[in-house]
């Protein structure tokens, strides 16, 4: 999430109507069909919509490189490779992220509405964006969740200097009234695109990111891109989670692990889960949706600490963000802009 | 994990098969029948054998006052409130949390055998001393693992200064080679219990664990007891998580979330999830081995920090401890030893 951008003076702000249009023609021009198309014109406006830039309209111009250069097979369809019942294993084909992500989530689903829970390892995929993506689709439908992606090395172990983890995204929701609840959280504390941007403002990270060259916890962005030993979060504990995430992503697809995924250049054939729970399934909705509103009333019901506002749960400041981005459009850089405006064809 | 417990000048040591008969009679004389005391005793000698004392021989004079006092009910076995399949709900009827998380495992793992993955929603249970317990058992049989429990109130939300979330402690694990890979994180950085400890010695926590009045991050204990802001893992992060374990945990069991559970003096009638994959049914096991294999020997051939020794999995740890727990007794302080031979019958 990056608010810089709101209040930048090279931004503009793009009706998200507009802003996902331009991405479905772009789509098009190269070859996605039209359906295709306007899912990942969806989500790539949805996450800017919400807030989430980096991987909606800041990443999309990325996303376009990636499918020029083949890394990403546009034709790709998920292949069903084996069912045990109530978990599939699905091969991404080296297939578009988002377009892979979405079918796994749905495709859990509906396993959940046959036995109660589903589960879908998918294997050979490419990055999904956000995971929060899925985890809201599949909660505001009525269903919890739970699923998380490997990612290449780009964490190191506990005690360690060298990149051997994944920061391996870990995405959990539940319904809430019309919407949704949704975490999404990685395994380090800061993203390096985080502490590069406090970095070249010359600003400190809010509370310690990673270690210095003593080897002490700083929050001096300078300081950790010089070591690259980022922080995991809570320390050891982080560390140890997404190496779980990772085995059992690799166990359950059958797919490539961290430190296969790390042997390509670019970031790609990752491993993915995806459990559902058809909430509907296991008693009265309106009982259900009770229990949900009395935990997050009492978790509002906190006392702030001086100098902190509102106490959010998970998603909510995307809820806010979403309202203002509709109002006012989204805001983009206009460097970032012109680029995609390039990507139109002739 | 206590290790000051270990040089300790008051400590004796016991061994094990020693400490797990006395345990026997205690619960035998309380009434549970020959099967749960012997189940009940193993579980309470094993976590401490595996150097997880805090939730072995450390608290099994309390387990014990529970019982006296009523809290658990001895005698109650827990019974399926319903099943949608590959999820089922079970009441835990306020029995043995031991007992009540280990019968919800090998069920979550029987409902896997059928339908390639498992779960139980678990409510009205009590404390089941070390998750781990439950995901080692898993893996140990062939299966990976995911469960948590709700708590009490005993961690802040992020930014807030009072309690409104519990540490809900999450376990993942693994099969590997004859044992598992077993990680155990509670959402709070350090228990109370360990910041206590430290503060007796007066030494500092290695790693910020709290707010100190000022609301600045410290690593004293003595501030952070002062004013009971410890820190979640991760900062927001683990607060977010903590919030999402508590709100799955009560919407699949039905049961009580951390906010209900609260109400008691006691902490009881937790809510507990269990998931179970048979990995089996995904492959072939040799494959799936060499795929934990190398992901481990990855994990482990980084380059280790100055001053850090080898890099660890989760729960690899407990396995050295073990083995030396074994062959040299588990250390128990005199007076704690002192307190449990009381609970003996006549």
């Amino acid at each position: 999430m990056n608010d810089s951008l709101k209040n930048s003076v090279s931004g503009v702000r793009i009706a998200h109507e507009e802003m996902e249009k331009i991405f479905f023609k772009i789509l098009s021009s190269r070859g996605f069909t039209e359906e295709k198309s306007a899912s990942i014109a969806r989500v790539f406006t949805d996450n800017s919509l919400d807030g989430v830039y980096s991987h909606g309209v800041n990443r999309f111009a990325r996303f376009i490189k990636y499918i020029d250069a083949k890394i990403i097979n546009i034709n790709a369809e998920p292949a069903k490779k084996f069912s045990a019942g109530a978990i599939e294993q699905w091969d991404g084909n080296s297939g578009t992220g988002i377009l892979n992500a979405l079918f796994s989530t749905e495709r859990a689903m509906k396993i959940a509405d046959k036995f109660g829970i589903g589960c879908v390892a998918l294997s050979n995929t490419n990055h999904w964006m956000r995971g929060g993506t899925y985890g809201r689709h599949a909660a505001k439908a009525g269903y919890t969740f739970i699923g998380w992606t490997n990612t290449t090395r780009n964490m190191p172990a506990w005690g360690a200097v060298d990149f051997r983890l994944g920061n391996n995204p870990l995405v959990i929701s539940a319904p809430f009234k019309n919407d949704a609840i949704v975490l999404d959280m990685a395994m380090s504390q800061f993203s390096y695109g985080k502490m590069e941007a406090a970095k070249e403002k010359n600003s400190l990270l809010p509370y310690p990111g990673g270690f210095n060259k003593e080897g002490n916890l700083t929050n001096d962005p300078a300081e950790i891109l010089e070591t690259w030993r980022a922080l995991p979060i809570g320390y050891w504990k982080g560390a140890g989670l997404a190496l779980l995430l990772d085995l059992l992503a690799a166990i359950l697809s059958g797919g490539l692990s961290t430190h296969e995924i790390s042997r390509s250049e670019h970031e790609h054939n990752v491993s993915q889960i995806f459990f559902a729970v058809n909430v509907s399934k296991l008693g009265d909705r309106s009982a259900i949706s009770k229990t949900v509103s009395t935990i997050i009333e009492d978790y509002q019901s906190s006392v702030p600490a001086a100098g902190s506002g509102k106490i959010l749960f998970p998603g909510e400041r995307a809820m806010f963000t979403r309202k203002e981005n509709i109002e006012t459009g989204i805001p983009v850089e206009q460097n970032i802009w012109n680029e995609i405006i390039k990507l139109l064809p002739a």
